[in-house]
């Protein structure tokens, strides 16, 4: 992992830096509320792949041209974290007080509100790129968002019902989280390039590597080390999201144990034996193979999409490759 | 009001199919949310100005290439509808439930944001100009959203304190409601021309007409018709909103009756008599005449600005002038 690690330890300070001069501004109090969560930390995964992206493609210059588009991707993450919050009535992220927690929710949903204001004032104020990279990179930020929303509301209409199949499922995340990944590799290419294959390779890219990362993710929220994930144990169990662990095992288990697994989740309880008991039943079914195997999938296509590239910088390309590796094998 | 009229009768089911159009996706739920205010009426303003001043500026064929953005702006206009309302914890508007009393909150945080991220994309997706211009548009809009986020923030601070001048009132108002009309005819401009005093003298106009507009809001918050303007009787003394003519008032009537209003007015109280106390306090001020004046010289600068103009369409700029009266002379 030594190229995509030197990366990102290089990115981390130069993307914090950009984020905290974008979000100065008055009112004093709603700025602050914009920026509690931002600048507490994170691990600035998207605005770094956007940056690698473009360096792949068109090397240093090529990343000093994604800079802003970057930001960009941060800002509208921590926009959807914000409202996130807010409807899953979390009480902590990054390890500190949630921001409506803080400041009331009214003014978390206006901080969320001016975080996605500002992450398009700041794609579309990217003077380093022609118009019409720079209004073709807003559009895929666009759709990004509108297709986020859509994935908040597949989620949220998951946990009341069972009918949900294993491609809905896929569907979902892709909306979810796989959507502004793929913006954000795709972005990361318009910094450089109009191409339209070049763009659409990015945007795959992106894709597959944001479909892994939440698979990974649904196996963390259940066999995760808390201390390591920073998440209360069997979190995704107590608030019955229909995860693929979950959903492989309702439909892989023996009918009594299947019911009684479908018992405990619609339970949204946090009694802990009833959620071990329904950890130790997931278990069971095999469904965290099934679930690693297909996120394994999932980055092997992505790292065969960049395979075909003929990097500027093929340090970059190694980091990427990484990259599609580490987020089925990170554990936190 | 004869060109006007005519221009906004056409406009209105233009607008209107246009936005259904714009807003059809899945899950259902969502999109039924985000169109359930959308679709139920409202006056086209925004929409209406963008076609205006690009027809004034461009003739028909300006104000076709408008279209798209004409669409954004009621769409982001939405959008803060909805969000203000949860905010609010307003039941009714447009002669409607609003959003989150018949969706649930989460549901309505969701749909604003959706209809956020369709302005977005329906902008960016204008291909009728060139990126250039697409661009500077969204851009536009992009600022717009930010500093509507930065006046919702200064409008929720003022409900709590009384060190709030006239000017940092009429600051607050211009976000709040400048800042969208503002782009609205700067985008109307961007549909047919990069010059730059051209666009900035259409987002002068907009940001005098905006403030125009809302001061007279002010007026008829307090002494319009509740069967014109379909809003609750006192509903701004109500909420301690700050108008101009509570401002105005407090600053000019003998001190133990500006103590009186301010004890009144912080009292968030729905008591029709000590209201009506309130607004007799107002009315004795002279704060109606003052809002009054003061909206008419904005309205006198929107048309001073736009006088200036050889127009493509005159009947566009007729439509202007007049609107730019219309805005102070309303009663609903």
């Amino acid at each position: 992992m030594d190229a995509m690690r030197k990366l990102i330890e290089r990115y981390v300070p130069i993307i914090n830096e950009e984020l905290d001069k974008a979000t100065r501004g008055k009112p004093e109090q709603l700025y602050n509320a914009a920026r509690h969560l931002l600048l507490a930390g994170g691990k600035r995964v998207r605005p770094s792949l956007t940056l690698t992206y473009a360096r792949m493609l068109g090397g240093v210059d090529g990343e000093r041209k994604a800079l802003p588009f970057a930001v960009s991707v941060e800002l509208l993450h921590n926009f959807t974290l914000v409202h996130d919050d807010i409807m899953d009535k979390d009480e902590y992220r990054r390890g500190v007080k949630t921001v409506h927690t803080v400041y009331g929710e009214n003014m978390a949903i206006i901080a969320g509100d001016l975080l996605f204001a500002l992450s398009f004032e700041n794609a579309l104020n990217n003077s380093m790129v022609p118009p019409e990279n720079r209004s073709a990179a807003a559009y895929l930020l666009s759709k990004a968002s509108r297709i986020v929303a859509e994935g908040q509301a597949l989620d949220v209409s998951f946990e009341d019902t069972w009918t949900v199949s294993i491609d809905d499922y896929l569907d979902m995340i892709y909306r979810k989280t796989g959507a502004l990944i793929e913006a954000s590799t795709g972005m990361g290419a318009l910094a450089v390039t109009l191409d339209k294959e070049t763009v659409e390779n990015a945007m795959l890219y992106g894709r597959n590597v944001g479909i892994s990362f939440q698979l990974k993710d649904d196996v963390l929220g259940v066999y995760g080390d808390p201390a390591k994930t920073g998440k209360p144990v069997y979190n995704d169990l107590a608030r019955a999201k229909k995860t693929i662990l979950v959903l492989y095992a309702v439909r892989n288990l023996p009918p009594d144990e299947s019911a009684e697994l479908k018992r405990i989740i619609d339970m949204k309880t946090s009694n802990l034996e009833l959620l071990k008991t329904a950890a130790d039943l997931i278990e069971k079914s095999g469904a965290k193979k099934y679930a690693l195997d297909l996120a394994k999938k999932y980055s092997d296509e992505a790292i065969r999409i960049i395979e075909e590239i003929e990097p500027a910088d093929s340090e970059a390309k190694n980091a990427l490759r990484e990259f599609a590796r580490f987020v089925f094998e990170r554990e936190k």
